[in-house]
């Protein structure tokens, strides 16, 4: 039996990938394991049977063999530490290659989130266009320091692994944006990302849900 | 040689352990290695020698052997999986620990930090109150969720694990206030966390670094 996850029926974003199934559906496609997908529609979510999987009434969970697993950085690194593909060998540089994982979650996607979101949260709001510009700057900041650290590399750290899997999934979010577009090595990182084979069947996977709408 | 850590010269909170150097102390202690600790400046951060280690000016970071990691939650579950004590044995259970440092990090923390730092970011703002309200709400529709999972349980899944270690640690910056204590349940699980042993010597020395000042 494949594991089985489980993603929104109605795409919130029209398939462009950004919900968080989008990054499990990647890595499961780079470590070439099968997998079957149940869709949850947002009433359901709230129901006892779903949050017994995720306690937050959020989507992905993961289930195989009796192991339910949610948030999408653990079902990536669950699936990065038991099948090849995603972390290196060498104990030092996996430890790294996890580390950006953290750095992805913790440090770049809550600004990035957000920056994202406020607009739809605050949209009525007196003061939204005062916060967007503060929001802007704290992303900014985080871009600065990450394209520095990137510099000419393709990836962040030797080959591409899981944790430039969580950042180009956190970076997605600021497509097409002034942001993003500011830094220049940033958007050729995403774009080497997005060009991964992986990427591109977990994409039209994710987009085959929206367009059978 | 024992591992090197990075915490803040000048504690921004007065010694009260939340900063995020102390979640790392307080795993060294539980695993039982000790550490050395290099105190960096505020203006130090921002520079290339530091900058070289954590590319975005932050602490804490981890040096052993010629491994640099950064992020916390990387640094705590590197040494939960080269150390006994953090972590179950069993694939699965240990899965799930991991899932719930990712849960801490990712899905509790952002809505607490916002809580946590706004007032202080956005101080002289006419909208501060409108806004804080909104950001309880949300704080406590993830409190709710965690509450009701934890239920009358000691710990989140089985024995104390990383995955608590982390969230107590993100729970404790609500610590006093009436949102952690509309919880009864959290307010235990916290209190659980902060008697441990190791918690006390972790506490107690990132205490000395304020009360040295």
């Amino acid at each position: 039996m494949p594991p089985t996850i489980t993603a929104f029926r109605q795409s919130p974003d029209r398939g462009r990938g950004l919900a968080r199934d989008m990054p499990v559906r990647w890595a499961l496609e780079e470590v070439g394991q099968a997998y079957d997908v149940r869709l949850v529609s947002f009433a359901a979510l709230k129901e006892p049977t779903h949050r017994a999987l995720q306690p937050f009434g959020q989507i992905p969970t993961y289930e195989e063999d009796g192991l339910v697993l949610f948030e999408s950085g653990a079902i990536v690194l669950h699936l990065a530490q038991t099948r090849a593909g995603l972390l290196p060998a060498d104990p030092a540089a996996r430890a790294r290659a996890i580390g950006w994982m953290f750095a992805a979650l913790n440090t770049v996607e809550p600004v990035v989130w957000d920056y994202d979101m406020t607009p739809m949260f605050e949209r009525d709001k007196p003061w939204l266009d005062a916060r967007m510009a503060m929001l802007a700057a704290r992303v900014d900041a985080r871009l600065r320091d990450l394209a520095a650290r990137l510099g000419d590399a393709s990836w962040l750290d030797g080959p591409f692994s899981a944790g430039d899997l969580m950042m180009v999934s956190v970076l997605r979010r600021l497509g097409g944006s002034d942001l993003l577009a500011a830094h220049p090595r940033l958007v050729g990182y995403v774009a080497r990302g997005e060009a991964r084979p992986a990427f591109a069947r977990a994409f039209a996977a994710q987009r085959a849900v929206f367009e059978a709408q």
